[in-house]
């Protein structure tokens, strides 16, 4: 059996490929495939109310390439990214104790 | 509730923290953490029968600033380079439909 970690990376490539061939392809994100991976499978991290330009200028910082689409290795930085920034909010932390209930 | 891809990310971050720990602090992966992270994480990607040689070897390849660490970036580079591999691998299969049982 697949350990979280390994799970966890399973996702994310699982992930991918489900909206990118929403969006016509295996090998990228349209702006409509980010959009909607953005608000079903990061909604924690997803403003609600966003416009569509907000979603075009996204689109823009994550397409490096500038291809109009967002392949698997901008996906995967832009994870890392994310990744980073809440390991960065949460180094000086101190894990809370599990509750007994 | 998170969703998976989510949960995913936070499964990513407390890894390597848990890790970090275990190597006497939080800001890095010393040799022997990184050695038991990937026997108890990523046991799939990890051979049976790794020597010594061959961790120290990997731990340099990780390492890329030299400072006798893996940190967070080095990690979360590692794991996005995994999932580009994965992604790779089975860009062209075609999914097969899911069992009925």
């Amino acid at each position: 059996m697949a350990t979280p970690l390994e799970q966890a990376l399973a996702t994310v490539v699982s992930t991918f490929r489900k909206y990118a061939e929403l969006s016509g392809g295996k090998h990228g994100l349209c702006q409509a495939g980010l959009k909607e991976l953005l608000q079903k499978e990061l909604p924690t991290w997803t403003p609600m109310g966003l416009r569509e330009c907000d979603y075009s200028a996204f689109m823009s910082v994550l397409d490096t390439d500038k291809d109009c689409k967002v392949d698997f290795v901008e996906y995967v930085r832009s994870l890392a990214c994310l990744c980073t920034f809440c390991h960065d909010y949460f180094e000086d932390v101190t894990p809370m104790t599990p509750c007994s209930q």
